[in-house]
């Protein structure tokens, strides 16, 4: 059974570690502070700073938050579940400001390498449902080079081209990966 | 034949547009003001007011600048061809710091609505070589997808991962789109 734990701390933790992926998107890197991260989220700087030391531990409790939200299982044919992946990353993307989180990751962490971690980890919990899907059927390379076209060609379309892939957008670079690797789409 | 041009006025506007790149892509875009990139040029404040009335001018000009410099030209098979566009698109990202440019486009673009032109244009110079090649071959869609798939899983790997793509990997991408799209290597 699981550790009891205080559903209002729960609930603090949900609220700011929100308020931090609303700031971060909505106004960027510079202006997650303990002091304006506070005033969105409702709660005192006290408790932001009793729960997060500084700015990184934050922003890496944000992304983990974010992160741990389940992907939909794989249930369905090949076919269907990179086309359900692919769905689920273009609502991930263009209704939830994940394309803004991306975008932030990509400019900043060259610049402050405390966040490479975060944006490694972050990626990796990203990816994790495509490469856990191909990995069974298709070499270590293969496996790396289809997971960068499909997740970066969408990428590519959301954060570089400002336009939100369509459906048949998606079909065909589903259809592209399977032919691509002789991938059995009932598998 | 050309108008004549003073080489003076030819290698300062270079200098500036570089300045203005190097400032942009080392300390981003809240550095990139007049005053500043004049410093880094080595001209003076007026010389800059001149040519640019504002940052906006200024910052498009530099990706113009940019943009402008030559691909090589296709003159292999579809395969060289292919290999040979990513592997210079790779350059461009690790050597030539192209990853971070793209990537202050990426997050300032939103927020700075005037930056747009400014990115499309820059990405369809870059493109360009990629799409005239596939197009007599593809289906508008087809050609768009694939261009996605290589530009971003490429984009994907620098940008997002930290990690330049070996030739393995640009190799198996080329194949994986020759296949995908029944594409004749040769043609």
């Amino acid at each position: 059974m699981a550790d009891t734990v205080d559903p209002r701390v729960v609930r603090t933790r949900q609220d700011v570690l929100q308020a931090t992926l609303d700031v971060l998107v909505d106004e960027g890197w510079d202006a997650v502070t303990h002091p304006h991260v506070a005033r969105v989220a409702g709660y005192s700087k006290a408790t932001l700073y009793a729960h997060w030391p500084d700015r990184l531990a934050l922003v890496r409790d944000a992304f983990a938050h974010w992160g741990a939200i389940p992907h939909l299982a794989p249930v369905g044919t090949l076919r269907e579940d990179l086309r359900i992946e692919l769905q689920s990353f273009r609502s991930s993307l263009s209704d939830h400001r994940l394309d803004r989180a991306l975008a932030v990751l990509a400019e900043r962490t060259p610049a402050v390498p405390e966040l490479r971690p975060v944006r490694d980890a972050f990626l990796a919990d990203g990816e994790r449902p495509l490469r856990k899907r191909l990995e069974p059927l298709l070499d270590p390379l293969e496996v790396d080079v289809a997971v960068h076209m499909l997740c970066g060609g969408m990428l590519h379309a959301v954060v570089m081209h400002g336009r939100v892939p369509a459906d048949d957008f998606i079909d065909t670079a589903v259809e592209a990966v399977l032919t691509a690797f002789d991938l059995d789409p009932a598998a």
